[in-house]
């Protein structure tokens, strides 16, 4: 029941082409027509996505502040100590006031710009209005099809939207501090629940071995005892700026890709979760921006709304209308 | 192109006959069933969504120890006094583990309990996994049908779970405090856009009038100053253990009612961004739900997830394909 493809016009196989090479300046303005929801590359990430699949992508979300950026910074020098190529993509969910961390972070890791084998590229919701882990999906469709071996999904925050966005990885760091609020955020925010590994940033800081405790009883609360083979989220203690914890890291995060070698059917499954939560974004967000489209779709669109608002209708009769592709 | 809503049965038709008179025992059996995510009730709930929408819905929203249950409980006296029935909503979207804090919100508004006039129902995410949103709309429909004049929905937080969930209402009351992550963590979430009035409560607490400021500018700058009509959000300070400012709260509350029925085309317009946003989360919850379905719809979503995770297809083909039943 595969979906046939659109078919992609001359000038979309040569943007194909041209990202599939790894052309650095053509893959970003792809990012910035995607950021910008210009409707008319998907067919270009379509061919992209259905080509992909091969780079080992890594979500990383915590609080403002964990010291996220810094351990990209390092990660990235050992990934390219071992040849690896890598891209980051740094999400920002927040509002337009929070801007300047973006950038702060973005400075910071400069150093690995003149590197051919790393390609940086933040990504702000800025006038996104919702949409942005779509527009991150789309993004990592590029990336992937530059051939990169790693890429750094960052993203700032512990909440839903976080959430949304580290999905698209089959890796997930959770970065925390010992500050006081952390844990009760995470816990709030159901974040324990999507990692696969935990970095205990600032290490150095006072009550971190209770935060690591507090962290472990967290983690272990969510394992299932009686499940041998269920992976048990490692908990690492880093210091960033001085690269403490970060070699222990990295073997925390090859142990979690070899977890997936080893254990194929889990992985399906995580795939299957994941391919679920995609396409649950971007039904949502196919519905926000029916009305933007015009044309005899958002006119029936604009027909289903009024008849709830004048309750003609209701809610879970619309529902399953809508979803008659499914029944 | 109303459609047309599933039979009820015998059964179905005494239970919102018993919705309608108000019969108390089986408005909360109803919402239990509600909560435990039992379908049955679905046919109920859509017949009374179709002959209801008489409650003033005011969504009730803020950080954790903002004091928004006392301020609940001087609201609740207040709307009683003038003989106006109440239902209170209180929804916790947060973990297992803060379920302490809701049910001590409920003993302290237990004095209420021997009031006919006062209906108080808590509901948790214990379990749900998602789709509290959906949980609270058909609660909402139950609490509207009973008739109830006001009805105030009060969840913990400030996430996109709690911005989903007061989208219910047609009021949506913030509550900060001068405590110093609340506007940073309101700003973030991108909760200052959806609120309607603004309670500053422990405005006793240092730097209320600061934070009164900041709020100003935060709600200013989301203003279009062109637009005569528009409303401006009021921020109130409260001391609700005290009742300090709670009558000028209510007048808020009271005055923004007052602007939706002299700017129908306004109050149309928010009906029906409201509309899309149930419908939306009610797509989500159907497909995050289809393959606990079983049957032919559950088998084809299956096989629509092995295909993007195959490559087969892609995930903008998919949703367009789910999205049929709008094209």
């Amino acid at each position: 029941m595969a979906v046939s493809q659109p078919d992609l016009d001359a000038q979309g196989r040569d943007w194909v082409t041209a990202v599939r090479r790894g052309d650095v300046r053509r893959c970003a303005r792809l990012i910035t027509r995607i950021e910008a929801r210009d409707e008319t590359v998907t067919p270009i990430v379509q061919a992209l996505y259905r080509q992909g699949g091969r780079s080992a992508v890594i979500g990383i979300t915590g609080p403002p502040g964990a010291g996220k950026s810094t351990l990209v910074d390092k990660l990235i020098a050992r990934y390219r100590a071992r040849s690896q190529s890598v891209a980051v993509l740094a999400v920002d969910p927040a509002s337009p006031f929070s801007g300047g961390a973006i950038l702060g972070d973005r400075v910071r890791m400069a150093r690995h710009n003149a590197d051919d084998g790393v390609f940086i590229r933040s990504m702000s919701a800025r006038g996104m209005l919702g949409g942005l882990a779509r527009a991150a999906g789309d993004a990592l469709c590029v990336l992937d099809a530059m051939g990169k071996d790693v890429i750094l999904l960052e993203t700032v925050g512990v909440g839903q939207s976080e959430i949304d966005i580290v999905r698209h990885a089959l890796t997930v760091l959770i970065v925390q501090t010992p500050a006081g609020g952390d844990a009760v955020q995470a816990v709030k925010a159901g974040i324990l629940e999507v990692g696969d590994v935990f970095a205990l940033n600032k290490a150095d800081a006072p009550g971190a071995d209770r935060a690591v405790a507090a962290l472990r009883e967290a983690v272990e609360f969510r394992n299932d005892p009686h499940d041998a083979n269920a992976w048990r989220p490692p908990i690492v203690q880093t210091q960033a700026p001085d690269g403490i914890g970060v070699d222990a890291l990295l073997e925390a995060l090859d142990g979690h890709l070899a977890h997936w070698r080893t254990h194929p059917e889990a992985l399906r499954r995580r795939r299957l979760s994941q391919a679920r939560s995609v396409l649950t974004d971007l039904v949502r967000d196919g519905l926000h921006r029916r009305h933007e489209r015009g044309g005899e779709s958002a006119a029936r669109f604009a027909g289903m709304l009024d008849d709830l608002v004048d309750r003609r209708s209701d809610p879970h009769a619309a529902a399953a209308r809508i979803l008659t592709g499914l029944t």
